[in-house]
């Protein structure tokens, strides 16, 4: 009983230090806490720098450390759950999601972006930045595009551009009928702007969120969302309640 | 018109680089096609070798560049779209999966996992272990809990473990009723075994999709899949069409 072979795989030497971090980690570190220094590290479990160096990679990359620039290596709150999308379809600012408008602007949008959006290559349409934040840090940077066309009707808009415009867009999308949406989520690195308002390095890992929504047969609106994949956890479906917010561990035999 | 403050931030130098390589990555280079090696790319363009290293670090992350041990650095195909969840509730193994049963044992599951499934500490469960291939490509290796109670009713099952009985188990699971699934996606490390399945060298960055299955008031199952963030889009709706596989690109002006 409770034999397996599934953990015949040779696990590398950086690997097995990873397993006695996390171990470490959990019984003598606090969040928030700093860890020792790489040199001090490496003495104490016996490993190469180089060995030491791949196993912090790892945990980091697993969301149990931060590195900061000028702070040094900190033992990171777990992953905070972030809701992208619930069970019912919803409009981007609708009632239960926390963006704020930041700007809005008029631009051609990437080509990818012009292709989902089915607008001709040079066409511009409504470029709305906006951020979103959850327990009072930065999580999301969003783009969202809005081609100008009969739906949503924009004219009425009195401001060319910025925050106000942003906000008074989202208005109108809010008043078409949404027909449905679909999205994808994949492996990132975050823009300089984004990074910046993520609080975040220029090219640190992010979960990039692309959704479209769908509205009287046409693409109504496609968002670019990029969130932070060291602090968030993304959740679908109708609760926001998975807790496994560590990669997977080796089972306990 | 069309310009925007929204491009102020400075941009590192591997930044500016990654920009410029991905212009020759489209131009210049056919999907598949083994890159330069690195110091004549660096004299190419004429950057040191680490602001290189960095911009190629950055495009491996966004899935523009493979870099296999013994093989090189290679022009990547645009990633693949996964679907993970229709907007149509569906249980594990469902029609539209592409599963591949492994193996099966009766083990303890890691202390998260049993959280989730509301189960003892220290209760076994039953670990089933699948594979999922889309295209000819390894794309996602799983554990997939199911507590040993009374629903699903597994005790007429004749395998005791391997592939037979994990596909036995997960028809029980489909007879039960579905009353709902929720969802985490987040940024995790693979793991050696999962690793090797899915063709990577251990730690590589992976999607891990945390799934709950409900059914008659519980949970009926816990699903921790480990997704190749490298050639993986993780798709979610109706439709699997988003088709912006690429990270977000600075927009024309």
């Amino acid at each position: 009983m409770g034999t397996t072979q599934l953990e015949a795989a040779p696990e590398p030497k950086y690997w097995h230090l990873k397993t006695v971090l996390t171990d470490a980690l959990d019984s003598e570190f606090a969040v928030g806490e700093i860890l020792p220094n790489e040199r001090d590290l490496a003495a104490r479990f016996g490993v190469a720098r180089a060995t030491l160096r791949q196993a912090l990679e790892q945990l980091e990359l697993e969301g149990r450390l931060q590195r900061r620039r000028g702070v040094g290596t900190t033992v990171a709150p777990p992953r905070m759950g972030v809701a992208v999308a619930s069970n019912d379809r919803d409009w981007p600012g609708g009632s239960a999601d926390a963006w704020q408008a930041v700007d809005s602007t008029v631009d051609v949008p990437p080509s990818a972006v012009a292709a989902a959006l089915e607008t001709a290559p040079d066409t511009e349409v409504n470029v709305l930045r906006r951020t979103r934040v959850s327990h009072g840090q930065p999580v999301a940077a969003e783009l969202l595009y809005v081609p100008v066309g009969p739906a949503p009707d924009l004219t009425a808009i009195d401001a060319a551009s910025g925050a106000a415009r942003a906000r008074a867009v989202v208005r109108e999308l809010q008043r078409l009928g949404l027909d449905g949406e679909d999205r994808a989520v994949e492996l990132g690195s975050a823009r300089a702007d984004d990074a910046k308002e993520l609080d975040r390095l220029p090219g640190a890992p992010v979960l990039v969120v692309t959704t479209r929504y769908f509205s009287r047969g046409t693409t109504a609106a496609v968002s670019v969302a990029t969130y932070r994949a060291d602090t968030c956890r993304l959740t679908f479906g109708d609760t926001a309640g998975v807790e496994i917010h560590h990669a997977p561990q080796t089972r306990a035999s």
